[in-house]
């Protein structure tokens, strides 16, 4: 198949949207730098209409109806930031819009689309089943379907931020974006490739659903399981979307889960701001493949920041563990008056705040008239985290860290 | 005493400073409009570089140095920002800098200010007592002082906010600043009262600081607490700001500690963006304030990123509690085997996912047979809440809410 996008395309696209998206901003980010050993530069996506690039592509498709299908209405199938994307300018072109989302579906997010102005439809189990359901709709009810990426005008609309990348900052070395289906991607490649024929593509998938990187190398496997990475959890590449990938993009880097989550840690308390896992992926492959990026000037395409509020939480004080700036400590004591208020001392002089205590005296793995007890505390880095548990055992505790291997391996970051 | 800083002062300190800061993206934020009712636009200063815009008034002071002057060095009494901001440019500039900090100051930021390059002197048990030492060394050593507010190029430097956002959205109606000493907000009411005279400035101060608040009603207060806002947290305002203020700004805003928490969690939540406390003010001014924005164009000027991890992490699962995403409960059992089951079970079927149990049988308020199970849940909202505790009492289980008062107050709004 033939490229259905072309540069011009994205130039018209780019017109049309023009004061209806944010022009997001592309600003360097010297903590980034620093951490990466190269010149980063973030483009901040998450700071677009309802907080993710999808936007772009949507309004491009939706202005392309012609009056007669605009009254019909619109249909999709998404449960995340695509669903947001076309709620949101279908509400504002007056366009009724149909939001098809799985039944597992958090509540959250049928609100939140529904928020917008959208009907939304709660069909299968997963969002394969609910896009099966979707034609059969489309076609009772004369409904345009809204593609999240097999469509030339949503490419071409994704493709408006490769323009304005390089018309910020015309000398990037390289161009890093998480893949899906791929929309994003091709459409910037297009646009950049056009006008810096040297630019190096790199897209990013998680491991665990590498569809794009597979159909690259001609193969098929299996992709599955929970990932914090949902916006890019695609199980099949798309089909105008590859032959684009195959032939502008560098590379397709793959990274693991756990460097996902350091990488939005990262993001959020190094660069303030807050991505979602597949937003946070490009900055994930850089610092995974450090020496593709050493020295060059990178622009790290930060697609979106729609993580939900739990997941978020569990994630910073995951970092704070790892960072040993909360530490878990089980000491063996005597169980004896005086004893806590000992340790409790003992901790206070060392600069630990108590944030947490627990105290057990039924376990198996202590003395009958012992007990152990669990303490969180907080400390300012690894060697004062030391510090504290050696001031313990100098006080003559039987302390040791309940979060040793997580810390040991971050502290070595 | 006359203004000492004139639009034109601030134009050329626009012109110096330019391509060495970062120009910081003014952007529509449409969840925060419809949160307050007015057409918000908030400018991104903590995308800034040392994320606070006090790198401005720092740089413009830094390039107003004589060659000797450079080679002496500079010298700032800050345990914040304005340490920051003075480090990094002095580095770039290779201008040696003193930071002097109270004795107190937390770990962290010695080791940040000293990642920059500069040396750190940690005198006087408060920045006050920090003040005084400052004199003494930059006599002995000839070195410059680098004042946070209190000097012309500082408050022209700072006022270069002003230029920007009324050179992206000529048609604001107000701006929304903070207020510690005053450089920001003189120097962005020099700047943009020169150009559009009929906008209005807002001050926003933490109402256990409000030294400029008072200053205006020719007033003295007493200051002092623990704020989230420590990067306005000023006893008193400064010397060449105060009249400034008094002429353009058209009124000071406070704002309670909780108003701040509150903003901080909506920014990160809705806008996707970090603020430390001072730069959520703004945001908490206009919620507390709504009639006096209410549909009009206001600009929130989000001045600085920099908040401490644990703190943050501890706003965000104390959101959660307030949105009844999480739900703490207390619920009295017969301490029987198969009871805890039962719990569960029932919670799972209500759709309530358990986080943390503890089980208590000492407590006096039970039963001597009797026992406490607290348990933390997660939940969708309130009305979910409510319906998992209505199902458990449907059951037979005595239950009460561990933090009902504090939901009910935040569900209102």
């Amino acid at each position: 198949m033939a490229v259905a996008v072309t540069p011009e395309d994205i130039r018209e696209a780019s017109r049309i949207i023009h004061g209806q998206v944010v022009r997001t901003p592309l600003i360097a980010a010297p903590k980034l730098s620093e951490l990466c050993g190269a010149d980063i530069w973030i483009k901040y996506e998450n700071l677009q209409f309802t907080n993710s690039f999808k936007v772009r592509g949507a309004l491009v498709k939706l202005l392309s109806l012609d009056a007669a299908a605009r009254r019909q209405g619109v249909i999709a199938v998404s449960a995340g930031n695509h669903a947001q994307a076309v709620a949101y300018h279908a509400a504002r072109l007056q366009i009724p819009a149909t939001i098809v989302m799985p039944e597992t579906t958090p509540f959250v997010k049928v609100a939140n689309t529904e928020a917008l102005g959208a009907t939304v439809v709660l069909s299968g189990a997963t969002i394969a089943e609910a896009r099966s359901r979707v034609q059969k709709l489309a076609a009772e009810k004369s409904l345009t379907m809204v593609h999240p990426f097999d469509d030339p005008l949503i490419i071409a609309g994704q493709g408006t931020v490769g323009l304005e990348l390089l018309e910020d900052q015309p000398d990037l070395d390289a161009i890093v974006i998480p893949v899906g289906g791929g929309g994003l991607i091709a459409g910037t490649a297009i646009a950049a490739k056009a006008i810096r024929p040297d630019v190096d593509i790199f897209g990013v998938e998680v491991d665990s659903y590498c569809s794009m990187y597979d159909a690259m190398a001609k193969r098929k496997g299996k992709y599955g399981g929970q990932t914090l990475a949902e916006g890019i959890a695609v199980k099949a590449a798309g089909t105008l979307t590859r032959p684009v990938v195959e032939k502008l993009v560098t590379e397709i880097l793959l990274v693991p889960e756990s460097a996902i989550e350091r990488a939005i840690y990262v993001l959020l308390t190094q660069q303030k701001t807050m991505a979602e896992g597949a937003g946070a992926a490009g900055l994930a492959a850089v610092v995974e493949n450090r020496a593709r990026f050493e020295g060059r000037k990178v622009c790290i395409v930060l697609t979106g920041g729609n993580i939900d509020g739990r997941i978020l939480a569990s994630i910073m004080v995951r970092g704070l563990e790892r960072d040993n700036k909360i530490v878990s400590l089980r000491i063996t004591i005597a169980d004896q008056p005086g004893v806590l208020g000992q340790i409790a001392t003992t901790l206070g002089k060392s600069g630990a705040n108590i944030l947490e205590v627990s105290h057990r005296r039924l376990l198996l793995d202590v003395p009958a008239k012992g007990a152990t007890l669990d303490v969180l505390i907080e400390t300012k880095d690894a060697s004062h985290a030391e510090e504290v548990i050696s001031d313990m055992r100098k006080k003559g505790f039987d302390v040791h860290r309940l979060d040793a291997e997580g810390a040991g391996e971050i502290g070595t970051r």
